[in-house]
């Protein structure tokens, strides 16, 4: 992404692989997707002939669009696709060119795009969520049986097993986690409906062209216009949020489990101190909480954009650009994270 | 409760029913209900006898804790039970009295009563969002296909049908109702875990306590403790801030269609001024859009609670009792203005 | 106001001397300043007879409105003025009737209502943080040269004093206080503006009559309008939130220096818990950090309304209803909680 | 920084000079001017000899540290300093090389580049302060006359003029810019205090290295011990957030005003749609909604961190960082828009 602007930092609070696919190459590469599979649909519905649509596929391949020229059409335009769409005409050229994008509109190509780059993030979530499920059942299986004073209030409250609270940093994980396929579903749909929602360009066709499409892009179609009703984007950013949330929990607990005086789990691999050489501090299990927090706030501007004014906000869906992808590379980060520190425990229950 | 210390604000910013089902009457009622369904399940499961179980139930009915020694108990101990639990015990006097409340702990009952509270108001929520939709019908019917000139960037866009953007607020308040069974099968389950999560005090007597007691409640047990795994609270938060989202787009779309010089929208009954006696302000519309934007805000702090240290977080869980209530309340009210504001419209549609 | 809508957390949540201030009674009474003072400075400007403003004084006198009929009207306004107004020239009768609030609007009260009322909580503020100023200086008295260990990132690191500690938390307090003064100078002022801003109703002598008023009500007049910038109320909302931002680190600090394990410090009358009488919780230090992350939330809703469309926003406004009041008492409250806190200390410094 | 990962949307939300103000060059660049400063300081106050502090000097100028190393230790350490000094002294080499970085701790360096690479950034704010406010003199002065009819709750209210609207942007804004000098000076501060904020390597040469130091580096030397109190962090995001909220109220005003219908006002070069060539979206004006509730968002996620536990808090300070910089792109990019937007107004009034 990053989540900062300090290089140096990309490992500490950053997910190279979220960050990758959600860089700009996997987006231009998912805008193209786009196009190229919106004009064979549209031939295949008999909107186009095909063999327009096989000129447009074929000398769409590998483009770029010049970068500059779009950034400056992106300020005036407040949104990349008219520029996109314009390179991309020239690039396709004579009469073909003209039927590139036909019928869509800039939210089609842009919140379609967006399914398709978080394709290969739900794949590596998914992935990820099973390492830490079992990296949790390893360490039930190590240090279940071993004697932990509970805490409520901070306060010491009566001896438990680490297993009960194991079994609750596990469970708040994987309940959430319960969630992703949902997610996917939810996330991975077609956006395709015109200037204002009624694809007023397809006629009888839109039906079989999203049909194709959809297909062709590994999407379902929506039984409703999505433009305006943000109301997924909500939802799966509440589950970032309380994916991290979970985490947080759990790092939260480690770094004061591992308080000097409490001494209620062993972790390796801390980190130092620029004065004092001498330290350990539970890094990972920090940035955990750090990770919490951060989604919880970001999550109140993806619900402050569920106000999207009629048929297209200006206003609330630019904002969700600067907040989603943020929150995506968060809980890559914090996945990151969680399975390093489930990884490096050496001890958890009451020192002897 | 109200949402704000001004009794003349209450019709506009509160909702006298959820008011009244998370106020102090429906809270102890809730309470009570908690400890006899525990002694009668604790006798149920041979850990006391059934005479004891039944005096703690006879004397108990009706018990209203004195209010000030509550109040004075809760500063010192965070938490209501403990002196509530006194109370009761005082009332209930003799032998029986230390069989009051247990094996359980404060989050039990409060966690519980929490879920009893919002039996009516999933209740009256669900008949709500059936009377919206009903009234998002009866829009379509009469103005479905009148034209109506799209905006997007809040410029005129094309022209397309009033009932493309009512289907739209239809279909974003209806996919979130959608959820609400879920929501509710997820919120109404039983918290029975004592001190830390650990049920010590029931021995292998717990999973009978508990499948009785939760019957006898309507509540479910969950397959987990859920004292500090606030994963489903938060699950529910969202879902109530996706409903006035949706809501508050509704209502910021009535709200620029009806100003004048659009004028794509015609309701009745808009509120006064003290300096302009002729004006027509959209106040139910606004409002929609101030909770939507409140509980947009408020979610934030529900999603910071979930880092719930240890096995009971003083600090998380306080947070949630200044937030979730209101944000329950909030969304009442969204709901009635929605459906006040739904059948006061006269016209929908661009002027002759 | 209170915070919550159980009785029994009054004490735990609420702050009854700012809920006072700030709660029905003390808004009409200054809501009836204001309208008598305008009488008055419009009577001294000429602008109407003196006879007139003195009978709308002596009618007006201890006048309080039929609060059903003002809530129903409110819910219709979304405001209460148009129906406090017309209540108020009700009882006034005759022809002065028509004199009261002449040329003001709903803002105009409201607003400077808000000033009327903040004006006691400004000196309680004021004096309770000399209090804990106090407070701190006594605790570095006893306290300053215990030795402690310092910890960062919650983790061992050089042996300190108790004071240097103990300083940071009285700086952090401070340095807010001292904002103080400007805070009250830019919250205490005359909103006198008409329905527009423009005082279109006053002519020439708009600026005689602010003079007039403002001086009869301890107020500023302000060198713009302010109906529609709400600068001064985020300000202010940023610093009731940094307040409680610094008890809130105090609160931390605590929690985790009276751990069992750590034991840096004692504090006499912790919390009890219903099932294990023997806990001492850190009760008040926990609430410093709830109310300062219930204040951190808030902030943002008011830093959202500074979005005030055009003369007046119906949304913008309404939403600080709904969080500001409920801010300073989170504020109130934590100050009292802190000055609890700081005078129950037994002990600071690391375990013999 | 940029504020999204998507550099064609550089220009539309980011600022190309706030982003390399506060990017790596000029990072490493400030970091690289307190360890120099330190040494020299440190020489002058007899702490090490003349020689050495002048040979690290020589060694470190035009330093920069090996990325891949700094990023790798940065993940373990959670902070860039212990791996930048161990870099700095492998260069620098020698028996000076165990004098680089002597009594300082990590936050000294960190937090001190954060004033360093604020410098330019403050004067930047004020020079298109200072041009905004002639841009809004401007407007008054072509268009202050023309009649504008004032919108309450969005809807018509009366007619006042157009200088009336003017005058509160301009005052909105220009009252918080007031308060850019007194943010300067809060933040323009040296942190120097050591690992646990004692300075316990100085002794009593401490206040001699401070003032040297701070007078080379153009900053003030605070009366306290800034590590763990971040009230400063917060007012400066506060005013900030309050800036962007004063351009969002401006932009959305803006945004109302070119809506088709009420035309109240006529900007030049609206943005085009891939869909609607026609159309004119008034893109600058929609982003500076978009920032001011960026801004109101992030700056609750400061307010958490005020909650900075002991000497040095791992979760709340690492939050600092990935919200305080990006709020600071976000003031700067919502300024060049403001300022673009104002030069662009080719007519305020009500349509003839």
């Amino acid at each position: 992404m990053p989540l900062t602007n300090l290089p140096y930092l990309d490992r500490l609070l950053g997910d190279e692989a979220v960050s990758r696919h959600l860089g700009l190459e996997a987006d231009l590469a998912a805008m193209l997707r786009f196009e190229v599979a919106l004009a064979r649909a549209e031939a295949s519905a008999g909107m186009l002939d095909a063999g327009t649509a096989e000129e447009i596929a074929r000398k769409a391949e590998g483009f770029i669009p010049d970068a500059d020229r779009m950034a400056v059409a992106t300020l005036k335009d407040g949104v990349p696709a008219p520029n996109y769409v314009q390179q991309l005409r020239e690039r396709v050229g004579g009469d073909a060119a003209a039927k590139v994008h036909f019928g869509a509109t800039t939210q089609d190509v842009v919140d379609t795009a967006l399914a398709l780059k978080l394709e290969p993030v739900f794949a590596l979530f998914e992935e990820r969520l099973a390492a830490i499920d079992n990296a949790f059942a390893d360490l039930l299986a190590r240090f279940g049986d071993t004697p932990l004073m509970a805490r409520s209030r901070m306060q010491a409250a009566i001896e438990i097993t680490s297993g009960a609270r194991i079994t609750v940093w596990r469970k708040s994980v994987s309940r959430v986690a319960l969630e992703l396929a949902e997610q996917r579903r939810q996330m991975m749909i077609l956006s395709l409906a015109g200037a204002a929602g009624t694809a007023e360009k397809f006629g009888d066709r839109i039906d079989a062209v999203r049909e194709t499409m959809a297909a062709e892009l590994g999407l379902a179609v929506p039984d409703y216009v999505p433009h305006a009703d943000r109301g997924r984007i909500a939802a799966f950013a509440g589950f970032l949020s309380r994916l991290t949330g979970a985490l947080g929990k759990f790092g939260q607990d480690v770094a004061l489990m591992v308080q000097n005086g409490i001494d209620q789990m062993a972790v390796s691999g801390g980190g130092g101190s620029s004065a004092m050489p001498h330290k350990h501090n539970p890094v990972r299990a920090e940035i955990l909480v750090t990770l919490a927090r951060y989604n919880a706030t970001q999550l109140s501007a993806i619900h402050h954009a569920l106000v999207h004014e009629q048929e297209r906000s200006g206003t609330a869906w630019t904002l969700e650009w600067l907040v989603l992808p943020q929150m995506i590379e968060a809980t890559g980060t914090a996945l990151n994270h969680a399975l390093s520190l489930l990884t490096s425990v050496e001890r958890i229950g009451d020192p002897a």
